[in-house]
Order: structure tokens, then C-alpha cells, then sequence
């Protein structure tokens, strides 16, 4: 950031093109090619200040296009969809098994205009879309002129083999790819990025403002230069062993800790900066105030259950991507300690 | 911005306060009392990526507390109205004249919640708000619950007298005040901030999607700092002498090198970083797109004027802040001789 500051252009000072830097649409469009298995070109890229502005900006270019109603999976952010149905947009459910969303529901509703998946690593399930879902809902998508949003949050960070390709390389004229560095990188940064079919970049960029973009440049450049540079591939990589060590130890002490316990069993792939613990006993969300967590986050199920969801799954879903490396030890000690 | 990024504190990178960093809220509170008049706590400033994307917090913010029309100026930014517009409000025209915006006209509209007003410098006629109407502006919004949005895109920038202070003071629980870093610093910044009433603080931040601030914390530290150190004040000052010299040199050059002509004349307080030319002759905005204009900002103003306006006023808006120094006098060669 600071080689960023004190090379940028004097052109980056003032209002420059609302859809981004260049220079970092054109690093995101070779590294989300490469990394991600998407099919985009730096034209297709918009950048914004996370996923949270990216989907606004989805939300109220559907909404310009015509679009009223957008399914959800029935379990996911509660501030996703407050953000759809804000816009002025319904959010009718679908449901989630082991293969991820049932993607063959889509057909039944016919007012859908689109759908917002999470299909490399389902929040906060952590089942990934099944294959055959991932060419159905392209297909859905496809037949009926409609969009998918993909939320790859955390596409990156697979534990057990090479990511699967993100969606958006299946059908690049059909899905909105939203993508931020909050997970791999920093939230503090604001940068995020929309990978949008050619047909609605100029509906999606007019949802900013018409005339501005809201991503300060130095943290574009520097970003633009990081990607470049291969540091954060190197990061990624990094941050990848790191995660999947504190996932098998998490995993490790809850199985070594509470014995023979049919209390607690963790669902998901092994992928994510999250584990959902079914049957977590006595663990309630009450608890994860304390200072012990040492920001662990630990958040029932219910709160990202979709109030139509008729699943009778419970848990709770621990996020541990957030204690410092010093911290770690003592919060996955408070987090065991709760479950015993 | 380079102090600031060797300095930020770890946290900063993180997910923080959604109204924004606690160094610049407290930095802006200082300057905005000191140097605008402003009556605010830092609890009361939301920091946004500029004023683009505070008018719609704003907008959306109003539609949740139920407002539904919110009355404009008969001149002003395009982009201004379809904010409102797109977030589901009815934008009434109020007409101007030589002491601004006719807030009379206000009582005649009983299902107004709200006027968005330029009152230090309107743009773009130049004019500034009548004092007696400041009062009644205020004293309407207080008998009838409405909010007052002020835009004080350049009240900074006054070459006859000490600015007058912003609406703001007159009656901080009726007035969202929204600035910018784009006019008197830089809009590659995308720092902008409002100053909200106690009673719309919660409703305006949730407009970010509730969990996010949207501006990098690098731009945020760094502004924070260059207010406290000084800097900012220093700043403003010399950029006041500069612009106050272009605008003078700009209606030197037209007076003298268009002698007797009826056909330009120069509406507008001594203040800001335009200025509106009446009768400009042959003057037109495609000429504008020449090389020679070196940035000149030059629009009809026709293309600000609101669908329902009956004024009869013409003339050309000349922006004079964007051309480098260098390119300045050549720009001005360019303006006048096309008036000639």
C-alpha cells in the first residue's frame, strides 16, 4: 500500500472509471481466470467495497431490470437477504441437502428471476452444489433468462483437493460472480468485485451512482499489485494451511474431548473459515461473548435459518479464521470446554 | 496515506464500526464546529464513500421511516434526483431565485418529508439561501417532522466573506448534513461523510447492509490525520486563493475580451468552483469535448434543470477547478474565444 500510494497516477486522485481501476480489473480477471475458472475479461469486472455493496448493486439492477422475486438457499446471511428484500425484492427458500440446494425446485416457481447460491462451499452448511446441480441451475438459468448470483466467499480455501471451479466458468452469460478480499485477505480493505455478463454491466455500474465508484484507489492499486506480483497467490497458499490446521484441530479436540459423545458432530467438507457442529449440547450462543473466545465467532444455526425453512437441522456455526495465531490455543480451550 | 498505513492499528484491518473509523468521526466533529458551524458529536457522522453514496443512504433511509416525496431545487446535479428517484421517492420541484430556494412553496405540500437544499452555494445558480430563509426552512421542518438534507458540496470555498456557516447549526435534529472530500481534496479519495440526528443515526447506517463500513480504513486514518495535524485547514486555504484567483481571472477574461457584449453575463456569488454564464452567445457543451478545454467543465444548464422547472433561465455551467495549473491559461484561451 505504500509502493501504491506513492506510485499511483495523478488520474487516481480524481473521479475516474465508476467500474473500477483498471489496473485491478485486469489483475482480478487473470487471477479469477486462473485461480477460479472463471471466463471474464476486465470489462466484466466491477469493483466495490465488499460483498455486502456488491450485492446491493445486484440487487437493485435486478429490481431496474424487472426482476421480483430472487430464491435464496434456507440457510444463509440474514443481512443478504434483508439487502434483496430491501430493494424491494421476495426471497422464497430453497432447500438445502448434502448435495447442496435443490436446484430441481427452481422449475416450480415460475416469477423467479434469479437465484443466489453459494455453491463451492455452502454458508453455512459447508456442502458443496453437486455436480449435476451446478449444470441444472446454469441450464434453469439458461432456459429462462434468468440470473445466478454465486457467492464465492471462500472458493479459495478447499482442504481436501484442488477447488472446484467457480460457477460462473459454466455459464459466464448467465451468473453475477461475487467475490471479496474481506475472507482472503482483509475487511478493513473495502475491495470487493462483481464479475457480470456483458448485458447487465451498464445496469449494475448505474446502481452505484451513475457517475462515482466507492473504492478508494490506493487500495486498488496495491490489491492490483499484490495479485500481480503472485503475493497473493503466495497468501492464499499460506492462509490455506493455516485454516486447515485449525480446522483438524478443532476437529480433533472436540472428538478427543468429549468421548463417545453423541452431543456434537460437525457437518461439512473440509473447506472454509467455518464449522457447523450439530448437536452442540449445552453450547449456546450466549457464551460466545466471553473473552475467552478471543473472537472466535459462535452463532446458532437458527440465526441464518429463512423463516419458511421447514428443516430440522440445529447446531451452531463456529467461524475460526478471526484469533490471532497467540490467541487460538486459548479459544479452541473455551470453545472444547463448553461442549464437554 | 503513507504514515497511515505504517501506523494503522491491527483492528483496522478487520470489520469495524459501520458509521465509520472513531479517528475521523471525532477528527470531522472538530473541524466541521470550527470550520462550518456545525453542531455534532462524532456519534453523529457517518463516514460514506462520498456524497453519491450518502444521498443514498439518506434516500433509502427516508423511504424506511416512511417519507415518500422529498422537494428539490429547480436546478441541480441529475444524478442527485434519480438517487432519489430510484430509491422510490417523488422529487417535487421548488423554484429558485435570487435568494435561492422559495421555502414558502414548502407549506403548500403537505405530503413533503423532506428537501434536499444547497444553501451555502447553490448549484448552480450560485446563489446563496437567503438568511431569513434559513430560519424558515428550519422552522418548517420542525413544525412538520421533515429532515432538511443539506449539500455543502463546496461551502468551504467563500472569496468575499467567512463562509456562512451550515444549516446544520440552526437545527441539528432537522438537518442531515452531507460533505465531501471530492471537491476540496480529492474524489479518487471516496471519503464523504453526514452528520445525522440522533433519532436517524440507526436507520441511515443500516443502509450499508448492516454489518460493513464501505470506506477503506487507509483513507480514513490518513484524513483523520491531515484534519488534526492542520493540514486540511491549510489546504483549504490555499486551494480558497487559488480558485478565488481563477474565477477572477476567468471574469477578467470574458469582460475584457468580449467588450459590450450583451451576450455573457455572470450570475453567482463570489464563491465556489463554478460559475454560470447567461446568454453565452454561441457557446455550446459540444464544444466541450475539446482537447483544448483541458478538464474546463462545461455544461447547459439545461441538463440540470428539473422536468417541472418554469424558470426561463439559459446559459452554459463552467467548472473551473479541474484543469491543472499548467493547462489553466489555455483553457481559459479556449472558453473565451468561443464566447467572442
Amino acid at each position: 500500500m505504500r509502493h501504491a500510494v506513492s506510485t499511483a497516477p495523478l488520474d487516481a486522485f480524481g473521479y475516474t472509471d465508476p467500474l473500477g481501476r483498471v489496473e485491478l480489473r485486469e489483475a482480478l480477471a487473470r487471477y479469477l481466470t486462473r485461480a477460479r475458472g472463471l471466463r471474464t475479461r476486465a470489462d466484466n469486472i466491477v469493483v466495490c467495497s465488499g460483498a455486502a455493496e456488491g450485492l446491493r448493486l445486484v440487487a437493485t439492477a435486478l429490481v431496474e431490470t424487472g426482476v421480483r422475486e430472487v430464491a435464496v438457499e434456507e440457510f444463509g446471511l440474514p443481512a443478504q437477504r434483508g439487502t434483496l428484500t430491501r430493494a424491494g425484492l421476495a426471497t422464497p427458500a430453497i432447500a438445502l441437502d448434502a448435495g447442496g440446494a435443490d436446484i430441481s425446485a427452481l422449475d416450480g416457481s415460475p416469477n423467479l428471476g434469479a437465484v443466489l447460491l453459494t455453491p463451492s462451499h455452502q454458508f453455512p452448511l459447508g456442502v458443496a452444489l453437486h455436480p449435476d446441480r451446478r449444470a441444472a441451475v446454469v441450464d434453469w438459468a439458461r432456459r429462462r433468462g434468468a440470473i445466478i448470483i454465486e457467492d464465492d466467499h471462500d472458493g479459495e480455501f478447499r482442504y481436501d483437493r484442488t477447488p472446484v471451479g467457480a460457477l460462473q466458468g459454466l455459464g459466464p452469460r448467465h451468473v453475477i460472480y461475487m467475490g471479496t478480499a474481506s475472507k482472503s485477505l482483509a475487511p478493513g480493505l473495502r475491495v470487493g468485485w462483481l464479475v457480470v455478463p456483458d448485458h447487465m454491466v451498464e445496469v449494475v455500474v448505474r446502481q452505484k451512482g451513475e457517475t462515482e465508484e466507492n473504492v478508494g484507489f490506493v487500495n486498488q492499486l496495491a490489491m492490483a499489485e499484490f495479485i500481480d506480483s503472485g503475493a497473493y497467490d503466495r497468501h492464499i497458499r499460506t492462509m490455506r494451511s493455516q485454516y486447515r490446521r485449525r480446522r483438524e484441530q478443532l476437529i480433533e479436540a472436540i472428538t478427543q474431548r468429549t468421548p463417545g459423545s453423541p452431543d456434537v458432530a460437525i457437518v461439512g467438507l473440509p473447506a472454509g473459515l467455518h464449522v457447523l457442529l450439530t448437536r452442540p449440547g449445552r453450547l449456546v450462543s450466549a457464551d460466545a461473548g466471553r473473552p475467552a473466545w478471543k473472537r472466535l465467532a459462535v452463532e446458532p444455526l437458527d440465526l441464518f435459518r429463512h423463516p419458511c425453512s421447514t428443516s430440522d437441522l440445529d447446531g451452531v456455526v463456529v467461524g475460526f479464521a478471526s484469533p490471532s495465531p497467540s490467541a487460538w490455543p486459548g479459544a479452541l480451550d473455551a470453545l472444547v470446554g463448553l461442549l464437554q
